[in-house]
């Protein structure tokens, strides 16, 4: 089918990747008819920010929204449809059955793009459904979080699970006041972090007076009309408010009940153009595959970035261009208090998983230069094979500038850098920004020493 | 001749890439006779954190030494000779003869490392020498000017010369409370940078208040007994202190006087070992060439992070390693007020002078996430090769974020990325640290759009 064939374009789900297809697609072609059909009212949300909007009781929910399903309608010609679920893709047909709040309705589409987004773990436990029991995933959830924050009896909070979720409301709910506890299934925080990075993250949580159980289980919730107790495998605690973020699934049911291909990784088979199996349709997003740079396999890595370079990359291919995704470098950073905690690369045991032999050294570092007032520490991690000094991946964690310090190795490992080239690098200096050896260098030059 | 041939290294000059060469030799070669000529009384200085140490009147001047010459002396082993000034290089006799307070001697030498740093442009103008009038370029000249600076009667600074010097120095005697006038006789600044750049560097230097007189030139200084005024081709101009900062050059007598090659930029010419034409004999720092990475030529590029890296390799190779220095790609940043501004690569000039066609886009974003308070503008301009995509360089400028931002582009230009492999990266992101769309990122998807 040429491009010119291509009348409608039909996008599931109006988040991160959705609303970039959908943008992509009527930016390139004019006269397309683009329909969005998003299940909640919300569209164009920034999703990560949700936790941050919490932490501040007098900022607005809505402002996390980037444009308004509105605005797309009027400003960009696109059909949002909100309160619109998706719930069958009619492949022979080519339709998108979709539930309104008053009907069904059949849309045919020329192309389909889903993205359809990831979903929370629910897990099956006795009270789950008490008042003051939360997860956080839309941002109707965060609005309800924010609303039962407002009670100022509340006391304490707990939180349950331990990923970027988890520990960005831990933050929050410390800051709005609570004596937060949190529990957590793995004994490593984040997870699969190595354990330097891991003490130094409890370290920093205890320091504000959070409670960790690391290795603890929830077995249910009490309360009268609401929470009060969290029933764990070590005895039971007291709550006025819980959070549970016990990870995320790809949202696939759509897609696997029509027959699409799923990955191995349990998220949506997509290649390098978001193609899934099916002809005509895409995926893009955390419900689809990301294909792993380092590890050459699709993987389920839910990220907005990701998400929106995808979803611009479906949006493009569906109107007719020829663009690829590169991949994932598996990169992440998060705020915890005071530090910054951020890796990229492979993990160790994404490296004994693969096969390969890797060794890590560590550093510990200023964030400025000497006698430069205001520095803070800074770790580096480095991960590298002992034989010819390829570089595999990094962890760094520290009270500034380790966010775009990480990218500086996202770069690297694209490049496919050894140890030595990155000792290499002419990183900038300035006595407020970085000590004359930047951390990185110092690592990559400890590290040289030991490839063979 | 063999490693254990080596008995004595002498290195001149006790700053970055004198110690750094000095500690390298005497680590790899314990045995080995480490002797340093420094014509100061201070070593192993952070010359780099001096303006940031004027600006606060409590710190003490010499908190910018690393390691006294003491501690070189008893805790490394290694004769640090202050007060001792290199006079001439006897390349026959293999010597270098020093001239002392108490006299003069002849230190003999198996390997040396030439790392007499660079030395400041002395205008030779009328009044030049009054009291009141400094340059800044060593702890004692440092240490002068924070003495001056304790008159609490002085009211007005001038400034000559915008480069990092004269611009740190504009920020810290704003600080210190004086009105700061910046004679400049360039119509860029920082030189070289493009308009855009200038243009913001500029408002914000009105902002706080400064007077920027670019085009302007200086013909002589006025005063009773210290300096009064500052006279200029537009007028003289009032000033109770007066900082010259018309740039730098390599200090390369004592190497051209012992018949030792000076490459065309004027700096000592080097191999990628650091070895000079002359045999045993090494060079390293500012008076040395920097091979340039793009340019694939020996340049004058002055910088602290060079210097240790560089000192780092020859005092290695002095005592028989294989190091190899791999380049420099011309980064810079410096701070300006409320502004960092960096650069790396090619300047506009440099791709032109260098026969490569370039193009540039620039870009304005913000520094954090849609909605997350405090984010702060961020300027991005990639330079690149329109046919194939091929980066070349880069400037940023904004309120954070920018040091370490920048070396994602060293990076990048390291590893030969075109726009589109830096526009594919995988940034890490979290809304306290970047948007979703890295500003980076933002910029080289419409480089993108612009190769052909």
């Amino acid at each position: 089918m040429s491009e010119n064939d291509v009348k409608r374009l039909v996008v599931i789900g109006g988040v991160a990747a959705g609303m970039s297809a959908a943008s992509q697609a009527k930016r390139r072609q004019k006269d397309l008819d683009v329909v969005v059909l998003e299940k909640s009212d919300w569209v164009s949300y920034g999703a990560c920010g949700m936790p941050y909007n919490i932490e501040d009781p007098n900022r607005k929910i809505d402002d996390l929204v980037v444009i308004s399903a509105e605005r797309f309608r009027t400003e960009r010609g696109i059909d949002v449809r909100t309160r619109t679920e998706a719930t069958e893709i009619d492949l022979a047909k080519h339709e998108v059955v979709a539930k309104r709040p008053d009907g069904q309705s059949r849309i045919g589409f020329d192309r389909l793009v889903i993205a359809t987004g990831c979903t929370p773990v629910h897990p099956n436990l006795e009270g789950m459904n008490l008042p003051g029991i939360f997860q956080l995933h839309t941002l109707d959830q965060a609005a309800s979080i924010k609303r039962w924050l407002n009670d100022p009896s509340l006391k304490r909070a707990v939180v349950v699970g331990g990923g970027h979720i988890g520990l960005e409301l831990v933050d929050v709910l410390t800051a709005r006041g609570l004596a937060v506890t949190l529990i957590r299934r793995s004994p490593t925080l984040p997870s699969g972090a190595p354990r330097e990075i891991t003490a130094q993250v409890e370290a920093e949580l205890q320091k504000y007076g959070v409670e960790v159980r690391t290795g603890d289980t929830v077995v249910g919730f009490e309360g009268q009309g609401k929470v009060q107790r969290v029933l764990t495998s070590s005895g039971p605690l007291d709550a006025d408010i819980v959070i549970v973020a016990t990870g995320v699934r790809p949202a696939i049911d759509l897609a696997k009940n029509a027959g699409i291909e799923i990955g191995p990784s349990g998220a949506i088979a997509v290649d390098d153009h978001m193609a899934t199996s099916a002809q005509g349709v895409y995926a893009a997003g955390d419900c689809a595959e990301a294909h792993h740079i380092i590890l050459n396999k699709g993987m389920f890595i839910p990220r907005g970035t990701t998400a929106n370079k995808q979803g611009k990359i479906a949006g493009a291919n569906a109107v007719g261009a020829d663009e690829r995704f590169r991949g994932v470098m598996g990169t992440s950073v998060m705020r915890i208090f005071g530090l910054s905690v951020a890796n990229t690369g492979l993990t160790d045991s994404q490296a004994r998983e693969a096969g390969l032999e890797a060794q890590a050294v560590m550093i510990k570092a200023k964030t400025r230069a000497h006698a430069y007032p205001g520095a803070k520490d800074i770790l580096v991690r480095l991960l590298f094979q002992p034989s010819g000094g390829k570089l595999l991946g990094a962890y760094m964690l520290g009270g500034e500038g380790v966010a775009k310090r990480i990218d500086i190795i996202v770069a690297a490992l694209t490049a496919g850098f050894t140890v030595d080239d990155l000792a290499s690098l002419d990183l900038s200096y300035a006595p407020p920004y970085a000590p004359v050896w930047d951390p990185i260098l110092v690592a990559a030059n400890i590290a040289r020493k030991k490839v063979h």
